[in-house]
């Protein structure tokens, strides 16, 4: 590929993620469906409430038996919510919970508030109108009337929603799968010590966290040492699985980049994209799974990471897009030109000041930061107090 | 307890929960720790990086032996990155990749796009100063120094800190353990047939996902009859595991209220808090652990989670605090006077507008809504277009 812009590259990574906006659906507990996107309208298949029923505890009666002032009736049954109702019989009252069903033949509720009690029968205080305190019946929601509609994502009154109307499971689109493959004789499995040379592998562990912070799963993160058959076979075993493959290291102009070894005569394009961190990027269709090849350096992966595939997978994870922000900076920053920068930042008091230091291997330092800076190409200095771009982390 | 206001009742839960903020610490492996709250300061274990090594894919060659023009030097050897460095000598040049450890000698790296080779020889075309291009050893961190501070919830950054200092897992605290019982005899498990008078229980899925999309753990959701005897067997099954135990149901004033008939002579305080939906409410510790019991209404389930569960629950999870907002409402609305009204709304546009009705029972309709509208006890009427108190679901 040509140099490209930042923009230019997030067209085309745009452009072979595409297939993420349409992942198959597939059956999930209600319990699982908690932050998931619904694949399909959901109808109600009964009516809710099922059946007339109470708002209040009090007393099921028929309007017409109640005078404008106190009217006092014999009390003939008590019901519970989930006992069925007795018929009412006309200048009589009947005991009702909350929740049970109205006798047939009554048509109001008084509550208890507004009655005394002795020796049998209720002294209801002031008249009622029919309907008073009742709930119908489907009255919230008709069998058939759409319950939820394809695209929510679902959060806990949606999941109380589909249980009240007795739903166990419902259809939810498939989460993202993504495969990382880290590469670089060089990286070391932490917990082990470190040899002359070596330093800790951060890529794989951090990459997959940065997908499954994002609404993807990750089953597979493996690691390649720069031997072309090595991460062939790997890569083999992530296009067999996932819905995009996430490569870190060997991509750049040194002589052992197996990455670009590998995917170059496979069609995939490598090249540099006008930035800082994070240059050197490559994308490739493999086995129709799209694979993108961020750099090695820690902080070069994530920034790569959180520029080219955030958007796309919290998208596909029905997860809300990160929104910029206009903060002013605390102090004078300046910026190579001719690549847009990406620096680290802390947001302080609505303000937002770098941390830690421009170089790519600075993944401690990243960790104090909460806001990636985005300094456009074109600008080398910004004095103190202007408005700078800032992506939340 | 007298009727309060629910600021007082919050206040009351806040009391009761305050155990939630030191949860004891556990292991989390780093896959684990993501989104957790670190629990204790982490101090790195090596040097980051762990040896000086080269920022660019070029050539290691000690400054003093570049003319202010072209210097051709011979190029003695190739390392790659993983690989231990020869001792430099001066007067020649290492071939060297990003990341590679930096020869014994040289002390900076000319960039392989300012050179050019031939004949086993580079011509570097211009000076370079000692240091250039050279990350030097615990420039990002060193030994014995803060990674990371207690209290931190663990974002990828973090992840990729932890990991590059080769740890494997750190201490978290734990998550809080909320253990759920529903009420009522008239409810019926999801999928199966509704009876006369019965309702399939959504308030336990309901409440299990609203704790879980807090940063709770729920392992324990219980239904229980209005039998005293149930419900009391499964409120210390409920005790024994959790660090809250959620009730819905059997609260207020009707004669079959088991929770109440139990909780109180336990020292539980039941009462009304001064609100819509939501007012029966209760409080007791039950051998140490705290129960909040809520109204069976599904939507009242929900509010009471929203204002007295979800906000320490966020806190003791690490999660940042949901904002109110204030926005302006598209129509009028009018709110009974005396009761703090949480009315169902869904943002339109820089609006809001309300949706579903008041009834405590509109389950299905608050599907529909994304905010809460809180409404002042003392506020009984708002024009369209005055501004109101809005959380979001």
């Amino acid at each position: 590929m040509t140099r490209r812009t930042v923009a230019e590259h997030i067209s085309r990574v745009t452009d072979l993620l595409h297939g993420l906006d349409s992942l198959p659906a597939c059956d999930a507990t209600l319990a699982e469906a908690l932050g998931r996107v619904l694949a399909a309208d959901v109808h109600s298949p009964v009516d809710l409430p099922p059946f007339r029923n109470s708002q209040m505890d009090g007393y099921a009666v028929d309007a017409a038996s109640l005078a404008a002032g106190t009217t006092t009736l014999p009390v003939r049954a008590t019901i519970a919510a989930g006992e069925s109702a007795p018929s009412h019989i006309a200048g009589t009252a009947i005991k009702i919970m909350t929740g049970a069903p109205i006798p047939e033949g009554a048509d109001c509720v008084v509550p208890v508030e507004d009655t005394t009690t002795a020796d049998g029968q209720v002294t209801v205080l002031r008249s009622r109108a029919a309907g008073d305190f009742v709930r119908e019946a489907g009255s919230d929601v008709h069998t058939g009337d759409l319950l939820l509609p394809a695209g929510v994502v679902l959060g806990p009154r949606h999941i109380a929603a589909l249980a009240a109307v007795g739903l166990t499971s419902t259809r939810v689109r498939r989460r993202p799968r993504v495969a990382v493959i880290t590469t670089g004789t060089e990286l070391v499995e932490g917990g082990l010590p470190l040899g002359p040379g070596q330093i800790y592998d951060s890529n794989g562990i951090t990459l997959a966290s940065c997908a499954r912070a994002n609404g993807a799963e990750v089953d597979s993160i493996a690691r390649s040492s720069d031997d072309p058959d090595t991460f062939r076979k790997l890569l083999t075993v992530a296009t067999d699985y996932a819905d995009v493959v996430l490569t870190s290291g060997g991509v750049s102009m040194g002589d052992f980049e197996v990455v670009r070894a590998v995917l170059e005569p496979l069609g995939g394009e490598f090249g540099h994209v006008a930035m800082q961190p994070g240059g050197p990027q490559g994308t490739t269709v493999v086995d129709g799974v799209p694979v993108l090849s961020f750099p090695g350096n820690p902080v070069s992966t994530l920034v790569s990471f959180e520029v080219f595939a955030r958007p796309l997978l919290r998208k596909a994870a029905g997860l809300p897009p990160i929104v910029a922000e206009e903060l002013p900076v605390v102090d004078a920053v300046t910026s190579p030109p001719g690549k847009r920068q990406f620096l680290r930042g802390r947001r302080e008091g609505g303000q937002v000041k770098l941390v830690s230091g421009p170089g790519s291997h600075l993944v401690a330092g990243m960790a104090w930061a909460d806001v990636l800076l985005d300094i456009p190409a074109e600008v080398t200095t910004l004095v103190a107090g202007s408005t700078v771009t800032v992506w939340a982390l």
